[in-house]
């Protein structure tokens, strides 16, 4: 695959990922009548289904990251050049905040509306750290394992992160940021950014060692 | 297959498709003590379970495309003549009204009653050029990277689009024509189909060549 | 397999399905709040859940049948005997039976509680008919067409036919006997039991031919 | 794999296990606005959810018990020798409780807290027998059956068991232990803890014999 098909593919998947993780948010609430455990059903039941399909089909194309963190990862295990790394958070940032804009139009919203969501404080950077250790953690162990899993296994887990954190699992800095453009349901506040992007790649960097540990490389032809 | 098989394989399953719509939105709301969150979480989880069940067993008869805009496409594609794509659409749209009137008459209601839920305008229509949009991506890319996968991908989809579209993602002209024949949550009046049709075709028609650059024919071979 | 060990198959595969099709209605009304939607959402995908496991676990032993309509559709289709046929319709009844009393036990509630919720008339009967035929197409299709998948085809298509049909799709004579003895949500009315059978082995009739014509045991080869 | 790796796949995965139950349970209830059939279904679901990602991932390092009494099984059934099985055991119940602690300290509540939720009497015990039984059923069958399902097999038939048991099954003596160090809605009291071991260890029990009877190890080959 030639690196600009790769950039198209984490556009248009980060883009239809960030559209389908605001735009059923606000859908949520619209329908929920006051409950916003029903909004986070079909919130995270939405990005489930969303995910899944979105690294089925681009996955092979770019591997499917829509996510710094993962990229990050890869990175560091030379899965791909730090020119194309760069490149691929530039545009998973640009893509998220467009798939934000694109879910405002479609629901009839003020395209910019910089975040009021407050989310911050010790347990929330725990939550985020939490979330990105077992994304990392689905995705390494789950490619050597059951490669082609892989797309269930991210549905299923960040289905079940967002209800297991307190901070409802962002786990993806791209998202969080483009996230921070939005005061609906899904949105975060700007100046809480940083705190969640740092406890993401943390988790997501403690995830690496964690990993190599339950599946070493070298001697996995006698593992079984 | 023969064509008049492959017809009656597409009035099986749209009839199926139609009436589970219609009735599982109908069922929702009867049970959903006001909540439409919880309604539309049935009604999307209802149509995702039956699309996967007609996709399996009907798709090896006519490629289960229940939709002009798949049909349209297909036959852009030259998977199917004219004459076929004319055919299977006709028998589209006759099975999307059956399917509806069976609907009603499994909730004892009145067989024809011409809808009159508002959906119009410039962001319901972006709604469902997105939802057309993401629908064709997900089967033109499916359909190369992992065929077999189809109808989950197709059902995961449509429940995502339930929700993340501000229209609930009818995507489909047929079942937009047939759902202007009722007054229940599933309904559209008469007077806005044309607005969604048209929108569904350009999104469906956009999808065409971004699939083509995102999985090009020629070189598969050497794709991974 | 042996005699025996297939009904004992039959005999703990629809036990557990209806202590489930049964134990989640009652712990669905217990905590939906009077919101019949959420208790109706819990209870379909409980049975769903069930179905799947008791289909893949126990098909290879007895078929997974659980169901007369779909006993006497196989007997119809030679694959087995009438006395054995009889044998697996008088365990299901027995086996349906004792699942009810076991949710009972398990919620403490009395044991034998005769229904009094009231199903009957043309469109619970045309309800009750589409379901099973919907059952069987999907069996029958789904047998030929992708046998692994019978277990979450089934389990998806109760899912969906619990919401969209106005009898919450009973669609099993032994399941609609056993759940006479009930008086909780998933219970009906001791006389209108045989309006409920009739419908269902004559919706289970119908998908024989229809089956048969979208596909042909013969020239399954050049299908495709 | 050596005992170590094992240990720590046991121990990553039951953490993450009890994180993700008691997790889904506080934030279930925070906004489910009084309706507990909401929040049972997004526990119900999140626990679904973690438990697919768990054990495919770490089911090839460990076998992915998590749960005393799948060892204790294990162990009958010449598995893992007796030292491991214990080793197994304790790394279960510490690595619960540190998935309770981690729960308590992402919702910032206090880390440790007696449970208080009652739940006792022979109703209770019976589901706690049922929901253990099903459980082993489940593993033992589906190792034979269709092994590459099990993770999938698992986690819908814990999803079922959450809602057709009166005890919410928790099916797992470690679970049970750690949970009654929780208030929140997936607590139990501590002197409720011993009922609920044992009758889940009898329901496992139990199922041993039936799972032997219907797939009877030596005429595989010859079975189907």
């Amino acid at each position: 695959m030639t690196l600009p098909r790769r950039l198209l593919a984490e556009f248009v998947g980060t883009a239809l990922l960030l559209a389908a993780v605001v735009g059923s948010g606000i859908m949520g609430v619209m329908l929920a009548a006051g409950n916003a455990g029903v909004a986070l059903l079909a919130n995270a039941a939405a990005t489930a289904g969303v995910l899944y399909v979105l690294i089925v089909v681009l996955g092979p194309v770019s591997g499917a990251h829509f996510n710094p963190a993962v990229t990050l990862v890869a990175w560091l295990r030379r899965q791909l050049r730090a020119s194309e790394a760069l490149a691929y958070v530039l545009v998973q940032v640009l893509a998220a905040i467009g798939g934000v804009l694109l879910a405002h139009a479609m629901f009839d919203l003020p395209l910019l509306q910089p975040g009021t969501h407050a989310r911050t404080g010790a347990a929330q950077w725990l939550s985020e750290g939490v979330a990105a250790f077992g994304l990392l953690l689905t995705i390494l162990l789950g490619s050597r394992r059951r490669p082609s899993a892989v797309p269930a296994l991210v549905a299923c887990y960040i289905f079940a992160a967002y209800w297991f954190t307190a901070s409802t699992s962002f786990a993806n800095p791209a998202v969080t940021l483009a996230r921070s453009l939005t005061q609906t349901f899904a949105g975060i506040r700007p100046g809480d950014v940083a705190g969640f992007v740092a406890a993401q790649l943390l988790g997501a960097l403690v995830a690496v060692p964690v990993a190599a540990l339950l599946a070493p490389r070298a001697p996995l032809a006698g593992d079984r």
